[in-house]
């Protein structure tokens, strides 16, 4: 049996290159050797804490979920990608079978296999086998550095599709982590021309003009909820996308939409309880929607990254060996104001 | 000019039988003989506390906005009813024009006038002219007390139409007032099989079932969130309606919904800032949408009411004349626990 | 090996009844012991012609797919059924995996395996294997005759979905046989008030009635047409519904749909050009729907078949035992007139 | 009475400037001095032909309906403009009262007064007079020009709203005229990635790649429909967009739509008959949908066309005076290959 070179995570801060056997390839799976992967806030959770609410790393597990490469190996009933072809892949592999995977919302499926979710394995190896059906072809012109992005990208793309945002909108992104910033390129895909952008950090308001960010706000020297008020002459926004994950943000986005607006909670608030102006839901008739993860967003983001719509490689501003995923870790980490995506090139 | 009788606030509790000029008819109104106007809660609190929020009672006001009338006389351009005929009244006038009005949903025209909102006078009168676009025939088989129950049951369709209920759905509605009875109506209008209604009163819950509830839960009898899980193996209703305007029904309805339910609040809980569970929202990717009264829905509520829906008749507990406003304002006032829709008939 | 018995077609007009093994039971799939079969215009065409279009019956094969029956055994990875259940089987298997399946839109599946379609076999026999996500529990209310009629009342509910039949809405229904005959059920499910049915047949007509049409129309007697535009005062319906599969009645769905209206064309007319009056469909902003079987619609049609929404049972005019399965063909295809649903109960 | 000239058709081929008197303006309308016309197919029509259908130019008449200009007094009640500010101006002034109006699509308005229909006057003059709430101001970065193409870029929009058009989908524009080519301009707003042209004309299809086409077929040269089904490895594309209409076309978008795709039928065929293929439409799954003029557009329109979207302005082939407007009508008429969108500039 073949080995491959892998960073385990054995318990908080331990994470130790190891040489483990190339994973089998089932007959609708596919061997993909990893090229890039991203590193994202719950791999980095995991590192530091061990543990994400009740998921546990109990054993030794392989973080990683945000990943590019190049297929090397097909299973026998495989006929959508073949030996030699750049995939993204999607990381979380559904039943096909249960009541949501059937009504087209398989990221609602109950029974997914989520890579980098205890007991699960990730993508900070060699080789990963994966269901083909969750590999999906990328042209010669993008970067597995850009696949790897698809992974948040879709986070925004699905926020943008669920909350309707069209042609002409103005919207607001509130936090401009990797999410936040993507879900800045995913509103211009949408046709928003109006994108207002808040963050504390200038590089990450600076990287949101990049992305495609009309307006930005920095919340340490302006009040978000009047700077965007005032932008939009007293009215609110079409469309509030929060994906920040505090509090503030979370209670911000529903005083902020516009009378018949709408709300996208994307960041999950440190504690879960947050106080909500329910006058200005009723009252302003809001509709508010929660996000989670993304489904059928992975051929749209293909198609999206490869027509040049935003040059979202420059999101990527460390870059690791798999041996150094370590230091890839402690960086996104520690470096929180002056990293973005943190990634690990194979 | 001729004078007709009307039911005047002139301030809490002092509600004065009063001579007035028949309104005049403008060229695209039609004067309708009022026959039945129904007590809203609104009518009540401004008949209580002179205001709600920031409209006051400042000069004497006619209340009532859920009425039904007998058409008078038609001015020069009106088209759609003739003298004669039988109607259902739309109470809030909309402009038409508004970014709002002409994309459909003339609910949130910010220049609505709407009856028995001050400074705007309603039905408690012999008289009432309206734009004739906002008057709607009713056939024969129809009571003037059930065109007037249209208003509230307006509140349940849009409730209904907004969160998606759907044939096969299980629903629950939360709060048994004329608005959570009608609204068990509408939800069974568009086809939910399992309607889950939940108040704290017999009397209402009795009236529940003769609308059309499959399972009526007396709140004090029981903990509402533990019954709908169990009547649902634990997965939640697929849309959780909340219809009482209290702070603990408004949480509960996003803790009771399914993974990918949808929730609409339609009741205004006494504080604005409700505590909700932003990881039920997220995690189970829920729609919350706020309701604000309805559009678009009187049409269709003729059909239905006409189609034999539900006994709705059965929700008018009291009846009063004209000269009894009074008495009929105190019933509805004090005994919320033996009556339901409290009636004044002309 | 077990033996059962089943009615095979040899060749047109050859049905034999012969011992065949038992299926085999995959670890997802379920033995289901088949209780009752409708007969559907598909498998007496394939009795007739022994193929269609480009589906040919080149060896033996077994018709039936409208199916109920009691699950006798499961799969090891089998959890939504277990035996002794009840239940209504779903004769398509999709694949789960392609744009398709992923999007909800399962009836579109390139590779779907569907009983009786030339070289699967169906369900005229006494055992059959089924991958159970595509077994239903009905409840004990409901008889196994009413579990196969939801095969064609599901054309009938995805028909109203798409179109998106509303309540309160009128529409029409042309061509009774059992799937417009369901397709009324369906609307009325929809909240459909007003139902205009037409038919040839006065048997079908009355049926209809009982199935929930308000208005029935014979089109040997009137003009479908002018009687509908009488019917909605020159307006034309909300939704039309061509049942029919024939070249007028397409044609005709386009020309009775009021402005801003739909059309679900559900039959295949018997030459695949059809002249539509483009003029209505552009100038009244038409939205004309393709109807390909169904998804999604089982769970649905389970409750509102035991909420007792209409008396399905009824359509069954003639019921054989699976030894009569030739003569129950013969019924199906020459005594158009005299029957609806012909059944072979087991 | 003040004067000014306005270009009058009197009978076919008969334009004569004229001196009229200004229009008075009504409490709700504002007076616009035109500053740019566009020539549409239908003014050319009603210049050769003295009628469209029904609609028969029985008393002389100023043709144009694309415009834009600057308000130079607005009535007592209007608010949304002032004067000195530049707009554009939308065609159709609805009733704001019928259903259609209430339900959001006002293009279906049965009251519709039409500028440039007969008797309805249009643009071709100094001054016009226009309902203020179809009054759309303009940002300084917009040329008149550009504000008179929000007329033809409305329909595009329309049709891509209604068709719904997404992110990374694939499309087909068939016909480039002036709607055509913004069809394209409002396909890639929605989020069309892979946009294909077709024509006959080269000149048509060089603006077809400046206005964001990727793909261009000259249908003089190849059979469209194969070079559609290559380009899209034999699936079809997302939605078939039909601008030219011809019967040919017409039919085609029904063809080259892949499986569960959408067709927006937006020219008009000579003959209002056109033969489609059922059996794709329904096999396939395909929404077809008319569409009539456009609601809701021009606040979207605008913000697009200012966010530069699109030169739209190099649309404008050829420019003349008021004074010239015969001769401008001419070069419509007669160089249908050689000119794309002819103005006239006041």
């Amino acid at each position: 049996m073949e080995k491959m070179k892998a960073a385990v995570l054995h318990k908080p801060f331990d994470v130790r290159i190891e040489e483990l056997p190339v994973p089998e390839v089932k007959p609708d799976e596919a061997l993909v050797k990893v090229k890039a992967v991203g590193i994202c806030g719950s791999d980095v959770h995991y590192y530091e804490h061990g543990k994400i609410g009740r998921y546990v790393v109990e054993k030794p597990l392989i973080l990683g979920h945000e990943a590019g490469g190049e297929v090397v190996a097909v299973g026998e009933n495989v006929t959508n990608v073949t030996v030699g072809q750049r995939v993204a892949i999607e990381p979380g592999v559904t039943c096909g079978e249960c009541k949501y995977c059937k009504e087209g919302r398989y990221n609602l499926c109950p029974d997914v296999v989520f890579l980098a979710t205890p007991p699960v394995d990730g993508a900070f190896c060699e080789y990963i086998s994966m269901r083909a059906d969750f590999l999906h072809s990328i042209p010669d012109n993008m970067t597995y550095e850009a696949a790897s992005l698809i992974e948040p990208f879709s986070v925004g793309l699905h926020a943008c599709k669920r909350a309707g945002v069209k042609p002409g909108d103005t919207v607001a992104v509130m936090g401009l982590g990797p999410v936040g910033l993507l879900t800045i390129v995913a509103a211009k895909a949408f046709g928003a021309t109006n994108i207002i952008a808040a963050d504390l950090e200038n590089i990450r308001l600076d990287m949101a003009k990049e992305m495609g960010a009309t307006t930005v706000i920095n919340a340490k020297e302006k009040n978000v909820k009047e700077a965007v008020m005032e932008l939009t002459d007293g009215e609110g926004v079409d469309v509030a996308l929060e994906t920040a994950g505090s509090t503030a943000t979370n209670r911000m986005a529903v005083d902020i939409a516009r009378r018949g607006g709408k709300v996208a909670l994307v960041g999950l608030p440190p504690k879960p309880e947050v106080e909500f102006n329910v006058l200005n839901i009723a009252d302003n008739e809001l509709d508010v929607f929660g996000i989670f993860r993304y489904c059928n967003t992975y051929p749209t983001a293909v198609q999206l990254l490869a027509s040049g719509i935003a040059p979202v490689d420059k999101l990527v501003t460390h870059s690791f060996t798999l041996d150094q995923s370590k230091e890839a870790l402690e960086v996104a980490r520690t470096e929180k104001n002056t990293s973005i995506k943190v990634m690990v090139n194979l």
